[in-house]
């Protein structure tokens, strides 16, 4: 078989060296294009150490008519809002050209089916309501089947990756109480990114637990859609991320109520049926309890269930490396369903 | 005036480590008598090594006749089950000599009312019935008028330190809905003690967030003991506690449903009343979020509110060190009010 | 070509967990026979929680019969001294039956050719010397050829292997000056095992960086042995190990004066056609120091050179992770050379 | 008796912030004067959070006549190269108005006798040969003689500090060998100060050690001249810096070559003789190592010593925290000394 010829846009940025460092292992993947505004010119392993002998490709601007000539997939790793109009033509110049090239947007862009949602939650207006309804959200386990045939994915935040996934099997179900859910959540500082902030140098991160867009983070958004899509009613969630002091990483609770008292036997059927054959979400033993070191360097989620018999609520807690499951790992995933490959090619799932 | 003489039981814990730093300091205290069965004839500086050079002290045998003769205050610093009994001897000893001895018990031994919620949630019977009725919750902003009576302090928990002070205005004021509250916490390692379990061994605890006792953690119920007696309504709590991977402080979320929509102002300036005149509890301007390690080193509880208008939920972040105002540094503060002295003694307010 | 079936005594082991996770993605490899004393009877699946879903075999009783007849090649994951007789036992038997087991013994119990260094270093008397002088030490830049052909293969410890290949090309040209080396290093606290001591308690290695052995850790004889061997004059070293608060990895820095006076370029060169060819040996441009995170995870061994004109001493700076390249990465590497496969099989490159 | 009326030039940096915190518990010390050019108009409370409700003082443009004139002591916490012509006009005008005004410079302005050496080591010309000539180098235990009597006191580098106190007693006897000295040293990342870069982000430091400026720290300089005036021989030093992965604290270790076969016991001697009285620093008992978090917070310096017999070496392990003793708390040290204080007065002895 052919190799997928892959290009990358935004190629110098924290999500691109996890994406690269999992395209150099991938035996499908042939390396084409890598484009850098900030770079242009440089090798990427100059750029990111780690690849140093490894890729040796040269950074070079972005240019849409070379990506639609040498490439079947583009990803793109630029930060929301920065890129839609663009996607937008490059896709359109594609179509026009009969190539059948594909784009995975890591970026929020495209996440959203409600154009309002993204002045609200991220301060840009996005105009491109056509692309916006036939680009697919890329929770692997959840829509596999329109991730076959898709064209642009949007691919999901970290969080809403480690949500969602903790409490589908209970909103397809359809057996949550309506009212909000709540979420706390903690991510390794890798999910700060790499421009200086408070929640990326060390003096304010190490030794500390620091709470963040308190009920005010945009992928709140996201999981309202995913959860409100599975269970067809609206959904509502009060969610709380932090930076806690590790590198990689992300845990988070739920706590739900649920419409009928249920046994624990019998939420934990639903998920062992709900995740059947899904190689990368594990469902722990009761009495386990799910450990980010436990998936830190894998494309795993793995969760734990708790029923707390005395207050009738459920907790539900989900753990995923928030750089591969909740970004290139998963959009990695994505590429290999969207071209017909092994779902786990050259994903990790040992720690 | 003449200094408090001041003893310690159990005083090669890590507990009485931090107590001992904190009297080291103390211009009021005389240190008198240190016990220990495991460390007995060892030199106290030698055990603590921070002490060397400060106090010299040997540890020696318990002896309720001479802590009797010698000590205006024992501080117990003994597990919970493991000291309860000998606790009544010692105090019933001090009565029929008509001594004047006081008791600060770190342990959980006298913090519940109910005799009953000691089987149930730590698994020994605790039958001193007479002494528990007399036993003060040492929680020094809510119970000060008692705490100055007081023979026995019951010193409180960490956890239920950090989440009471955290909702007490609110639950005094009756405003908060009927529903169980939600406690997501998490605690530096130092909260897991000297002996090694994987809460405080440094693979188990780097670069991780470990969740544990999820919904079974016994200081649920000196919260909800407390949370009832402020509101006079039964309150239930689902209580998650972590050990993330910091040495000291302590962090908890709490999310409550309040029983009439409420602006933010009117909640905050409850608090502020609620906490007039108290020195070590700290109300975080509207917008900022409390940290870890803006306390850590201090006897201070700092507290966060954030009202979440799309969900009707409020969310309270509090934090302290867990093992000063969360252990040693409430027990000083304690100390310093049953003595009469400023509550503020000895005790450290700058990280 | 017929997959190599290897068994590991000792499967119970951090050392082994390590190795587990790389045989399972070597191609080559089919685990057949898994011992364990304290964890005899359970699955290896929950004796190390990462590999859950990936080795589900159960762990035996170690019997050497069945070892001889199931595998080709034993690794040996106990403590030094405890196996040194049995590892004899065990080839003997093997030569008897006339079998072609191989060993590769992740002990210190064949490292050191002279057995008077074992009561010297290790408090326990080796007097296996006729297999002494036949177990090659698994060095396996070093000693390539040997590995090729050996029955035994005493896997290096981490230090001396992180210190030897960092300065190997210089003892190998006899340019180094007749004076001690000077060698300070860390390692992360993975390296301290997991039996509870000082060294991989969270409390007391968590910010903060613990010297221990100093002048006095056994792996100095290893470094001593094997730049002595290299360069024909008797090399003596101060070494002094610290842990510090990293998990995983380790960086040497070790202090040379030089014959003559050498041009940094020089060296360099030196250092170049010492490790053409040799893939896991990365020497850093000019002006680059190694850093520990750039290899977690790897097989790798980095090098950084300085020269201090102004003092005329040569820095080297080595990093390896201390579990892989230090441990049972490069005893899958020795593998791989023993059974003629490409060196780099099953072993990761990127961090 | 009258409290020292104190101002701080710069008094928004990390050094100001300790600085402030000492000064804050200081009982003989009035805050009279704050000046900062970028937080200019804001309180000081705001700009460090960790001061709320402690001082509430607004920061204004420096003002050298206002300085003068509420001043009795002014601490410089501006960066090296910054402020030289300044710190010589402000102490010019005081002796013009016959002020008593005394300057603590916290930069490497003053430290280095030999103009030349600024140039080389910072790349700033430094021409107040005069004012050089004058100032008193702040090593408190090193120098109180001078101090006492000092206008201008250069306060120490926090390296400098470390390793000056870890070998005074050796090159004061005179009995090192003329080789160059070998000093391996790791400080938490507060050493990298507030303004971002790859030694203060959190993900090149967690999980990592960083040697930096490795033969090129400009502390080589200061360790070089106080150890030759110690001795009265020409010192040479291999210096060696790493950023290690926590926030407080520095390690030191000095490798030595002894003139003579010397034993161990002797060196303790000298080490206890020379230390006689100096509060802050303690020799450790014989087969202590020193560690970092045993100092972290308070003012004190740890020595511990190792006789290699082996390879004649011996190694001193010497720590101290970087921003404490080896900056604002030896700041105030100084201060005390200068105004006949009790050298304790408001210093942190306890952990």
């Amino acid at each position: 078989m052919q190799r997928i010829r892959v290009g990358i846009v935004g190629a110098a940025s924290l999500t691109s060296s996890v994406l690269l460092r999992l395209l150099a292992l991938h035996q499908q993947v042939e390396i084409t294009f890598l484009t850098s505004e900030t770079k242009d010119g440089q090798k990427v392993e100059d750029v990111h150490r780690e690849l140093r002998g490894v890729i040796s490709k040269r950074l070079v601007p972005y240019d849409p008519a070379e990506m639609v000539k040498r490439c079947d997939l583009v990803f793109l790793c630029k930060s929301h809002g920065e890129f839609w109009e663009r996607t937008g033509k490059l896709i359109g110049r594609a179509r026009r050209l009969k190539s059948r090239l594909k784009v995975i947007d890591l970026s929020a862009d495209y996440r959203l089916q409600d154009p309002k949602l993204y002045s609200l939650w991220y301060g840009f207006e996005q105009k491109n309501t056509d692309l916006l309804k036939e680009a697919t959200y890329g929770l692997t386990e959840i829509h596999t089947g329109r991730i076959k045939k898709a064209i642009l994915i949007a691919n999901p935040g970290c969080y809403p990756t480690c949500v969602v996934l903790g409490v589908a099997p209970l909103f397809k179900a359809k057996i949550v109480e309506g009212i909000p859910l709540i979420v706390d959540a903690y991510s390794g500082v890798s999910g700060a990114g790499l421009r200086p902030n408070e929640r990326n140098m060390a003096m304010s991160t190490m030794e500390n637990i620091l709470p963040y867009c308190v009920a005010s983070h945009p992928h709140t958004a996201e999981m309202e859609q995913e959860l409100t899509l599975l269970s067809g009613e609206k959904v509502r969630v009060t969610f709380v991320p932090h930076v806690a002091s590790f590198k990689y990483g992300m845990l988070a609770n739920i706590y739900l109520k649920l419409k009928k008292k249920v046994k624990y036997e019998e939420i934990y059927r639903l998920y062992r049926e709900f995740y059947k054959g899904k190689i990368f979400v594990r469902l722990l033993p009761k009495g386990e309890y799910p450990q980010v070191s436990d998936v830190v360097g894998t494309n795993l989620c793995e969760i734990g269930l708790v029923y707390d018999q005395r207050t009738e609520t459920l907790i539900v807690m989900s753990v995923i490396d928030n750089l591969i499951k909740g970004g290139s790992g998963q959009a990695v995933q994505n590429m290999n369903v969207m071209f017909g490959l092994d779902e786990r090619e050259g994903l990790p799932y040992l720690p």
